[in-house]
């Protein structure tokens, strides 16, 4: 347990919506929760089927009274309890965060979330609204500024250490769908193939948020303008697999995005590259211990994560030593840790670590929805759209 | 929680002996046994001074009776009880491992212990017999062959996909010990600088340990003669720090060893590559997540963990698809669910899948003690020892 | 000397126009005409001070006959002799570039000339259509299309081993001018500072010109359309040092280029990924021995220069074993050694090896004006422009 | 042409014995010759069959007068010239050195010369006393001293940049024997796998040598004892192809070196690490342009050759900026450089560049040939073979 759950003198209570076991990213939010001891997760939804749902909570170890059939039981379930559950960590479709999100609301719950946040702009203005008002704590799981190096990327970069920023590549080039799956017809169980489940983009929603979010996050900037290129490589598939992107950040720096699922023997490919006046910073998500660091006029120099030279930042996302590598189920558990600081704070009254207030919000989400519906406004047009951000 | 401990019915009752909260390696075990969701820790001593102990016990969260002041109260309270621990994790300085183990033993219990099994060949002897009396499970941990792609390398050697070894090459070129530490005089609390807790060898018992037992995990043969340079290379120090060794395989195949802890920069280091017949394999632990096969006649192929043309013994060892990296912490981990694998099955009375007993067990401890003897011997007469592996 | 050139019974007689012997191209040129022994460096003119290029030309060891003051000198004083040059090479300013292909064009040279082809479109297309006329040889320095392992993925798209292309994408990161130069001012010396000298774009003239050419080379395609923003990023800076490109190829398939000589730190960074239906290819001009082949359902494989399993056109452009690295000079002599096998096949009125004609032309550098023209255009309209390519 | 070579006025006239037309090295001494234009090749003796010799000897460009077909023929036709060879270049067979070098001594010629230099240590001991008496230039191709990165490593450690040198690693780790040779067999025409041309050990001598020679050129030491495990591992080969190494360097530092021909789909594999007080360094030959640099609590650096903060040794054998890699022939001619350099100032009595002076030389033949003897004694004996330079 951290030093913050000691003081709480227990773990919290966790509720998931969504993941069952065969999922993927349910067992990563549930190892996650788990990997640093300040959560137990004791109450679940696992399923839109509520007997499948009622049987995967209780294959996963959820007590017999807490394993729900649906979210509705969940949440009135909960509310009557004295134990009941602190924060909820929604994992489910695109298409029903927000509804899930305003009934965690109303029951003054804190909430983990799945991006992207909404399916619509529209619902992403209201979140922001309803979460500021009702001052709970909200992590949004862009998990991959979870890593440690990117963390030092982005202090680097809010130090100054580089000046400014003077451009910015982000890449995201994985190859699972180079080959038209069974299940992209219009009977597709796959949700992601159901543009009015996972959002107009595919490819946007899927990946392109998190590049969007990086670009946002190392910088400290959003976008004042793009323009963009999301279409569809693979013949047959009906959701888009490419985006091409230009933008100028609000500095008017420009920048440059590569995203697809398409190419063929593609990993991962998450990478990004910035310049500033004195030097640059690259990053891989495949070997994400390390970041490399040029520099004007002198040698390149790569960090390792607990290493010499390091930010606090970089230091506080780090649990295991020098040359130990750390993984992706290690950064996305960086979020939970981030969060249960601020809310066994905000329970106790007590002020976070500020170290632990880098994880993505609410806004955060916003910002990527907006980045979205720019981004495809742009492909219709052919031509750049300017926008301002409002969040 | 993995399927046969769903047969169980609950998780398995870990005890855990040394590791306190200030401890590398504490807290990777304990994480390690919290990843998967298969032990629960319930009990504890966490320092040779009871109090402390104590306290920590319950700064880790285990309950009050159960957070234990020494070994020998955790042996005879969990005794006591109808939910005592089925397991013990011995993480203690070397010089205790041995003791500790014969009294989990007379308690029935199966035995997670680390690295190096004893401070003596005849002790490590000793403890092999009794285990295999008992026929208890005993995971030793050395980590590093519970990473999916060592996995992979051992499993392609002994389907004969390269063809018979005709070379090994292993490092562990660490940086850490590169400057002398203050506390390696006499009176030094850190036990790694004390021969009496530590064993004879720093080098060979921290890490060249290691190495052995990669050697011998990857190529599936023991050495049957070696020739070693063992000594110190920073002014100051007592405690030997640089280990080369030459040595012949089994099959009479040669290898080289390089490990060191005073490489001035070094990050971990450990390296392995062995050419048979027909190609050959290479591993970084720093970049875990891929291994490098060159081919005779053909060009060079990467294998990803999760990807293409895996064997079974890497895809089980696995948990996060391709492309998001694994660490040592789930490598680490990957040998405290085969344990429980093989705790459940003897529990139960059933056969275990065969893919989880590949951990390492008591007889590569004795093996590799049987090494570190060997070298030492070498070490101080100049020439080659042949050996007979007695396990 | 080749083959071809045992057939011809004497070394081919070049000339040289531009790089004196401070200039970095002029060493690359006259190494490369040396390097496989096909040609004899006979005549010169190395600046535009007639004395100072007399002087040059005696240094690098030309016969005071044959060190000319000016280009007009060289035509005249050559075309007298029996033994006058077979072929001009020019590495002037690029606006020379296009009257001295004129005359040498009307002494019926051969000519090995630099890139930009011209500094404006209608130059370039009438340059095409004289040199078609005349019917010589026309080798255009695009240097980075001479790599083998570049020649290796031309030859596997070419050959469909990938399947259709559906996306490409190539960079060129350069950081030397990260700063602001003392010579940026009007009145520089430096004529890559003059628009009047360099053509309206640096960046494009300078490098975006070979990520085009790449781009064209390794599909086979040119594009179809392109949307530009191409600027500048270094504050005070009059010339343009950035630009990012979103484009189509003649068969609808997306790609995007990113080309900046502004990256603080930045060392070549010439590198491209494309990705067809079955595969993909990377490669890096930093360590250009290798290329790796990404596949669909298989795991990625490395291609070593001079190894297993390669085309023929790229083992002809190797000279050197196996895992001798070879580099820039060396892909830059292909090209001569190319144009060598042309010109010689011409003037004995024989077949070249067809492997020796994959050396860019005079079309290929149109194109890139085209390609030039086209991304200024969509950065003054800040659209997408299309383009029919004429060569 | 060289500075130097300007002062003489005219290229250095250089005669070769051995490496016809289809000899690898043969092309790359005569391509290193030709590269900085500080050489022409004017006399040759290219096959042990005279015929042959002369017929290759035109075919390569030398002068019907002057393609010899003996090497008897080539120091006497010379010798009675007034435009005689200053310098000869013998790459012939191992066995043959020693003699060609007596000849080339008794003709007071420079000498430019292969390794092994010779295939006792006996004969190596009297060439060093011959070349000191006679005063002449001796340039000992181990040619991976001539790269840029090399001179770094060496010049960082001379200059005591990482404090004492605490330990060095060197591997070659080659592929192209793995399998066994269709001419290994006693009648085979291929000298390198007969032991009265090749010398005693085909590994030691082929590649060996150059491992050995790289351990004393960038630690700046020869060894003071060492045991080897030198043997065969392909079966049905007669020679060696297998080497490991223990040793000590003279201030007792540990060194290790491991050497194979036989490692199955290995490239190349030259590789040196070494660690002093304050930091390491790691080289590869596949990658040449680049050395890794560790440092005692910092970040490691990543030197690029022509790239910021070198050693002056290191800018002195670059030719090309940075970013445009340089391979294995450039290297070779830095050799060829050095030289020349020497060579020409010993002719006009004037003093040489010291950077130039850091070329291998008949010494350091003699402490390889050493270095070999020992190897084999202590591969005969199994124990530790101590030995006292003695050049």
């Amino acid at each position: 347990m951290n030093q913050i759950i000691a003081k709480l003198g227990r773990r919290l209570r966790l509720g998931v919506i969504g993941g069952g076991p065969g999922s993927f990213i349910g067992s990563v939010h549930r190892t996650a929760a788990r990997l640093d001891d300040n959560y137990e997760v004791v109450a679940s939804v696992l399923s839109s089927n509520p007997e499948r749902s009622k049987r995967e909570g209780l294959a996963i170890g959820v007590a017999d009274d807490r394993a729900y059939g649906t979210a509705e039981e969940l949440f009135a379930g909960e509310k009557a309890r004295d134990d009941g559950i602190d924060v909820v960590a929604i994992m489910t479709p695109n298409d029903s965060h927000y509804a899930l999100c305003l009934e965690a609301l109303e029951n003054g719950l804190d909430i983990i979330c799945d991006k992207p946040l909404t399916t619509s702009l529209s619902e992403a203005r209201d979140l922001v609204d309803r979460v500021k008002t009702a001052g709970i704590v909200f992590c949004h799981t862009f998990n991959y500024t979870g890593f440690p190096m990117v963390r030092q990327a982005m202090a680097m970069v809010r130090d100054g250490d580089l000046g400014a920023v003077r451009m910015i590549e982000v890449e995201y080039i994985q190859g699972h769908l180079a080959g038209l799956k069974p299940d992209e017809d219009g009977g597709s169980d796959n949700w992601r193939f159901q543009p009015e489940k996972a959002g107009e983009s595919l490819i946007l929603g899927d990946i392109g948020s998190h590049a969007h979010h990086m670009a946002r996050y190392v910088t400290g900037q959003d976008l004042s303008r793009l323009t963009a290129d999301v279409t569809t490589v693979v013949p047959g598939r009906v959701a888009q697999d490419y985006a091409g992107i230009m933008f100028r950040l609000e500095s008017d720096a420009p920048g440059i995005m590569w995203v697809t699922q398409a190419a063929a023997g593609g990993v991962h490919g998450l990478h990004f590259r910035l310049f500033g006046e004195r030097g640059g910073l690259e990053w891989f998500q495949e070997t994400p211990n390390q970041i490399i660091h040029s520099r004007l006029g002198a040698p390149t120099i790569t960090f390792e994560r607990d290493g010499p030279d390091l930010k606090p930042e970089a230091a506080r996302a780090t649990r295991i030593g020098f040359g130990h590598p750390e993984g992706y189920q290690e950064a996305f558990a960086v979020l939970y840790a981030d969060a249960a600081e601020a809310i066994v704070a905000r329970k106790l009254g007590v002020k976070p670590d500020p170290l632990a207030l880098d994880f993505p919000g609410v806004e955060d989400g916003a910002r990527t929805m907006q980045f979205i519906t720019a981004a495809l406004e742009s492909t219709h047009t052919g031509g750049w759209v300017d926008y301002q951000v409002a969040f």
